[in-house]
């Protein structure tokens, strides 16, 4: 083969296809060929054309391909030619180790900006400037290398300067100048690429923010001063580059993972203004928050790093907008009372994506107030903002900002992770049975009416029938998570008519005590996980809604209907014997149990039938009692279990006691006729399970989008 | 503290508080204390109470407890005292030792037979009796250890014969002589208990069979002969029996686990009797299905363990019944075709749990032919039964048992869990948005009306405001699983009125092919772990219904939709520039892409404005482009996704624009006033994934229960 010539080409961190699509084609690989190269190396980037990395016969090119690499000056300086893309970054580290350079504008991205740095370096004969990959092959063809004119240190600046004056520029250089922040080892002079590149983008942001100035922006203005050299550091962002306009591929932090390792680093992070404290004309600070975690940022007058302007543009903004802030992590003397994160940002970059409208009708700050705070507030004559329920709901948006909410609804989808997890483990699959359905899907509870295309149908109060259906269908075990729709009107601080469904059902090998072993398993690995993982969120919610830690035991306490009666007796509670607890007594019982048995969670079993559904088995020895349980914590029903019957006789029978119209639910009995195994299961509330876990005082608290009998929105 | 004198509590592996709770109570402690014993050791079994273990100053006792363990038989070597529930093996292993016992009746438990063995013993002065545990201080107190009268081998099998013939047994003993079989080290006669105990078993069969028969039971009178000394080794399963009478503890094989390795072992297994092959009087095979898994079971005649009765019994049963196998593993010498497993059990019992009605509606067998099957059955003349898919659907239950369906479902929640998975090792946040909303969720599909308490409601079409609404709140990045629903008349093999929707929602920080990327890598990483895993499904899938492996690159295509465009008018296809595609065109696309690219799934960006809905944010270079895309997989759209307008102006012009009336979504709109960050996301139908996946021809095959124009139910 002879001496080995390599072609290097990189589209950066950018994605470039119709470049790479260009290098790997017939054409531009023989006319490389026939200009003697030998191997051909392309770094494709965020792209997702894949070269085909077949050299050929006729082609005798070798070829390979890299998307991201730490060592993009290596295959530089391997290079005996390169293509690049128009980033200043790669441009001018390629023209500083004087290698040949072919520049290939791509047409689709640029905003007839990008185009300009690399046209006037052509200009002045340094590289070879391509608008667009369809002209490389001829470009390769006919170039003269002997042409190309060495580039010296100190121009680009003339050059930057230049083109900055015309308010024309190219986009700055992304992926070689972000890979010579990371410390490679090219023998380049890093430092002066990067004021290269850093002249580059100011003269950009400077141009952006002129041009944004210029139109008819919906963003608020800005209010930073022209004259101000430091200007492309803040001010709001235009519309356009909002707009999904570019791919810088730079690296976000979230707030919180901001600690005090990071000293000294600089970090970029995005996140809601919640709080803006101008000091005076030279200081202010600014505290930043993203889902529970808040930073505070500092803004401190200095010369080069930020201006008075700046200082003021940070006041100007209002609370809960969205910001940038990009600066140096530092550690202070004393503890930061009032954020979350135990570190300052030293703001150096600070940009408004988003403006808040001024006057917010919730206040995170009075949303977020522990009654501790209001009664301190009062006991010192103070007078704090109350926020309502109903404020709260009616501006869900702002009110599910607090850390108390944040927190809730990361709970939330750890009981519903577990709950899944746990199941998965045990041979449960999940499924998904349909909401709309004819007829009534049980009895007892109004249902939401419908019209389906001319039928009569409703809303699924539960998935009962469809599950078990799955169980006669030879699914064995399966578990559902969906929507449960219940139009009582019930006004209650514990019901909801739409409410998320956690629903089981098993087959049943000899005794209901099976789902009751899964119960007791699966809400204590549930519990488990909470008080393990989720000890900032539990901490987070007790800040505002205080809340002792549920008592319970490794292994749940079981006791009969009769002896929960029985205790409630003893304690001077009359109960109907074969009643249903009111929820007074359900109350008192957990209470009588918490301090008899130390656990706040517990179930009762063997329930009186009459007052269970009527697909719930009887007890083998006296039909007067059912293989039926409720489960219980802190005094209140979350979960109602029970053996179903599989036998369409006696279904029948039960239904017809229940005064269900049979022929309304003939499907579902007809089920049961094909052979059906015994089984049985059980439904938990995911809203209920989160309330009464964090003993919160209302279900409202613990769903998103609540729907009771007054609220549809928002 | 002088001599140590232990009492050992068992109560096996029953549930008997009553007792452990009597045990641990101050008088009962007391009078051990006052007869001189040291130490208390209490199997729990499988009760919820949990003794204090506290020994207390008054009461010198040492407590301590546990709940199963296989060294039984060391406690009882080492007590001087026992304390046990009634079953029968606790009771002669107990006095075969020598030991005194206290037998304790559990009164909740018996059925009036379990106290009759016990009873008898202590007639004959080998143990006392109590009937009750609030008996048992005062039987302690009173007892004397002289009286009793050792008790001697041989004794048992009179007792029993004694019992049995008066058809009032004991319950067979649970705990201990399970133990027996997990060959702890005692060292009395375990053959000999066992055989006690199976003699008690066979009796207390027997004697449950004579009352099932009496009773007028609605399970289909037994076939087997009362003369048949082998008779309690099958026959139907009396209905008390499988109403939570008793918990044995039985061992239970999964079908899909029986293997070669476990040659010569006895199983258990219950499943679903597929087919029934009667050979002679002395010999029937019988095919037993627990979801996708079949094994072989064979009954021939045989001395003291399969009676002709037995084989006639066998022979009676309706295909689908399901039963109970008990039989030791046996591996034939030829491969078994016909069933999964390739293994057979010799039967030794065998119950029927439930019996099928004798006409099923539709065969299993004909429900899972192959195309291919048809096609040689109609070459060679035969005549074969096919299953439309509305009576598939109108008898779903059964529908559902066909080895096909069963593994679409497990590949359905497959997809569903790795959906999950992969989101939250990203960052994502589930969460459950209201089905139930005030006007329509979005333009242009028809939705589902309904009167929610006097105001106008809707089933929303999809999560897309509410799930906005949350990032807006300050989510970051979040995911739901839920129902979505549309109203409209699309009688196409991939609508549906009612299905699954996957949605994702997150912040983007500069360009929405972040939400490319997520797309990207979540359905790769879906289809990587399908194929991995779940060979067995699709292979299952793929013998009903063959399909080619679906095609997809590691990092997914992504063309423009003008390149799409472009491709289509190169082979000829014209289509109306900026209007959408419609399912041929699709079709074609994926054909050109598939022979061009060699994938089977790619990704179009940036559509026409016009053809997306109101809230798509356009192109910041072009009003008439967007910020979007769809997901294609073998020709058809599975996903749709773009960056939303996240500002109140823009976004209330687009609206009006769509013609939609803004009063009905202003909620939606203002929560974009309040410091909204730029975000994106997309949805996808999760029957619409596995539906392509496996290449299906219908979207009805990968939904459990489909919802379409014409049909709701079951």
């Amino acid at each position: 083969m002879g001496e080995r010539k390599e072609v290097f080409v990189t589209v950066g961190t950018t994605c470039f296809d119709k470049l790479v699509a260009a290098v790997d084609s017939d054409p531009v690989k023989e006319a490389l060929f026939r200009r003697g190269f030998t191997h051909l190396q392309i770094q494709i980037g965020r792209g997702t054309y894949i070269p085909s990395k077949v050299s050929g016969q006729e082609v005798g090119l070798d070829v390979d391909y890299f998307t991201f690499s730490t060592s993009i000056a290596d295959h530089l300086k391997a290079a005996s030619l390169v293509i690049s893309h128009a980033g200043s970054g790669s441009i001018f580290e390629t023209l500083r180790l004087g290698k040949p350079l072919i520049v290939v504008v791509n047409e689709d991205l640029m905003d007839n900006h990008q185009a300009e740095l690399a046209e006037e370096l052509a200009n002045r004969r340094h590289l070879f400037f391509v608008r667009g990959p369809q002209l490389l092959a001829q470009t390769i063809e006919s170039m003269d290398l002997e042409s190309l004119v060495p580039y010296t240190l100190g121009d680009p600046n003339d050059i930057v300067a230049q083109i900055d004056a015309s308010l024309r520029l190219t986009s700055p250089g992304e992926g070689s100048v972000k890979k010579e922040g990371e410390g490679e080892g090219a023998g380049i002079s890093k430092s002066k690429a990067k004021k290269d590149a850093k002249n580059a983008e100011k003269a950009e942001k400077a141009a952006q923010r002129q041009q944004a100035r210029a139109a008819t922006s919906s963003v608020g203005a800005s209010e930073s001063d022209e004259t101000d050299p430091l200007s492309p550091n803040y001010g709001d962002i235009p519309v356009e580059d909002i707009q999904s306009k570019s791919i810088t591929g730079r690296t976000w932090t979230d707030v919180g993972e901001l600690c005090a390792e990071m000293k000294d680093k600089n970090v970029l992070i995005r996140g809601a203004a919640q709080a803006i404290r101008p000091v005076s004309k030279k200081m202010a600070f600014l505290v930043v928050r993203q889902s529970m975690s808040t930073v505070q940022c500092v803004l401190v007058v200095s010369k080069d790093v930020v201006s008075p302007q700046m200082v003021r543009f940070a006041t100007s903004l209002s609370k809960e907008s969205i910001v940038d802030v990009e600066g140096v992590i530092s550690v202070p003397n004393e503890p930061i009372k009032g954020t979350t994160q135990q570190v300052e940002i030293q703001v150096r970059k600070l940009y408004c994506i988003n403006r808040a409208v001024p006057n917010l009708p919730i206040n995170i700050e009075d949303a977020s107030r522990s009654e501790t705070e209001f009664k301190k507030a009062e006991e010192s004559g103070e007078q704090l903002v109350r926020v309502g329920q109903d404020t709260r709901l009616n501006h869900r948006v702002l009110d599910l900002r607090t850390p108390a909410n944040q927190a809730i609804f990361e709970i939330q989808s750890q009981v519903e992770k577990v709950f899944r997890q746990f199941l998965e483990s045990e041979g449960f699959r999940g499924i998904h049975t349909p909401k709309l359905i004819a007829g009534s899907s049980e009895g007892g509870a109004a249902v939401f009416k419908l019209d389906y295309k001319g039928q009569p149908a409703c809303l699924a109060q539960s998935p009962q029938l469809h599950k078990q259906m799955t169980i006669c269908g030879g699914f064995g075990r399966v578990f559902e998570v969906g929507p449960v729709f219940r139009a009582e009107d019930s006004y209650t601080h514990r019901h909801l008519c739409e409410f998320v469904g956690l629903d089981v059902e098993m087959e049943i090998k000899e005794h209901y005590f099976e789902v009751c072993d899964i119960v007791d398993r699966l809400l204590v690995a549930m519990f488990d996980h909470l008080n393990k993982n989720c000890s900032k969120e539990l901490e987070s919610i007790n800040r505002q809604y205080p809340f002792q830690p549920l008592k319970y035991l490794p292994r749940t306490l079981r006791l009969t209907y009769d002896e929960g009666i029985q205790m409630l007796k003893e304690a001077g509670v009359e109960i109907e014997p074969m009643g249903d607890l009111n929820t007074e007594a359900e109350k008192k019982l957990g209470k009588l149990v918490s301090d008899k048995y130390n656990t706040d969670f517990y179930m009762l079993t063997r329930y009186p039938l009459g007052i269970r559904p009527f697909y719930t088995m009887p007890s083998y020895d006296n039909p007067a009692y059912s293989n039926s349980f409720d489960v219980f914590v802190r005094g209140e029903e979350i979960i109602s279990g029970a053996q179903r019957v599989h036998l369409p006789e006696l279904l029948t029978k039960r239904a017809e006691q229940c005064g269900i119209d049979v022929k309304t639910i003939s499907t579902y009995i007809d089920s049961f006729r094909y052979g059906a195994p015994p089984h049985g299961g059980f439904g938990v509330g995911l809203e209920r399970v989160v309330m009464l876990f964090c003993g919160l005082n209302n279900i409202r608290k613990s769903s998103l989008f609540p729907r009771d009998p007054q609220r549809l929105t928002p």
